[in-house]
């Protein structure tokens, strides 16, 4: 069962909940940097917001659009390091893992109902820039205006919205106050449930 | 000469000292998050302090240390990606492009000022950190403290300290205020000068 998987909870996870809470004043403090590879093989990176953990898991939620680029890159190269700097605590956070990419046409129910969560969860404001134009294509009405659109708020998620899962296998902590770092480093059992090692390390 | 290219100001530097300046009151602003690929194949991503540009110049200047893994990874892939978001003026830049590593070694008389420039330009005590145990390996002294370290003031660069100098072909900037983004291209003419191009593209 899926579901199931990864109910021990990470070493990490207590640390990054309690940066949560100590930065929560802070509007930014949901925001972190995702880096992909590009199908060029140059790296990308962007600032996106963090939409909580799955329920009973270290796996991170992530909304996009399906039509931007790091779509492309992700299917090229699933694996991601999220970057998450908390500004008032001092705090660094570098979360690598694999991510899976699930949109409208995925063929598995638990990982749809997901999906379908975090569009209902989102703010209908948010869910209305999945109605707009292309992200990164050339702009071509300068007047469109997200507010000329309409959308049903009891309407299940659109074509172009897609939630990404990342399922972290390495977390790097730094916390510039007390000069610490930690370095989390996870391994898979037989069963396939991960065993989380750390190791104080230089800063 | 090199000193004499790219000393037409590049179209979205402006907008770039606009954003530092209105955002100068945060300590975090000069702050950044750079994505390179891991000799893996795997995207690495970490926050670094913006030291300024090279004069008459739009490459960024970024101290490291040349015992942390990314200097391995610029050797082996040379293209990074900055990830700049401004948190109160929710400006972010995606600013992509080459990676010039300058440690002690480098044969260029001009790189090598530029680096012992870097290094006085910063303060003492960020240079002591440069004298400490190899970042990224296991900690084996609980107590050490780089107060026990000493460092004459004047000095030059020590063997770890190294200059970044980002030199960068494409800037991607949104406005999370009026949600503009702007693509800004750049090519390089028969003469090596860099010419840049902008396009408003969708957010």
């Amino acid at each position: 069962m899926k579901k199931g998987m990864g109910t021990i909870t990470a070493p990490w996870k207590q640390l990054l909940l309690n940066a949560l809470e100590s930065n929560s004043h802070l509007k930014h403090s949901s925001y972190f940097q995702l880096a992909t590879v590009g199908c060029n093989g140059r790296p990308s990176n962007r600032t996106l917001v963090f939409r909580g953990f799955q329920e009973s898991s270290d796996k991170f939620h992530i909304n996009t659009d399906n039509r931007t680029l790091k779509i492309e890159e992700l299917k090229h190269c699933p694996f991601a390091e999220i970057c998450w700097y908390f500004t008032d605590s001092w705090e660094q956070f570098r979360i690598s893992g694999r991510v899976d990419i699930i949109d409208g046409s995925n063929p598995d129910t638990f990982k749809l109902q997901q999906r379908e969560k975090s569009w209902f969860a989102s703010s209908v404001k948010s869910r209305l820039q999945y109605l707009g134009p292309n992200p990164g294509l050339p702009r071509i009405s300068e007047h469109q205006s997200e507010e000329e659109v309409r959308l049903d708020p009891s309407i299940g998620p659109v074509a172009a919205f897609c939630l990404l899962v990342l399922d972290p296998d390495q977390v790097d902590y730094l916390n510039l106050k007390n000069n610490e770092r930690v370095k989390f480093i996870s391994t898979l059992d037989v069963n396939g449930v991960k065993n989380w090692t750390s190791e104080r390390i230089n800063p």
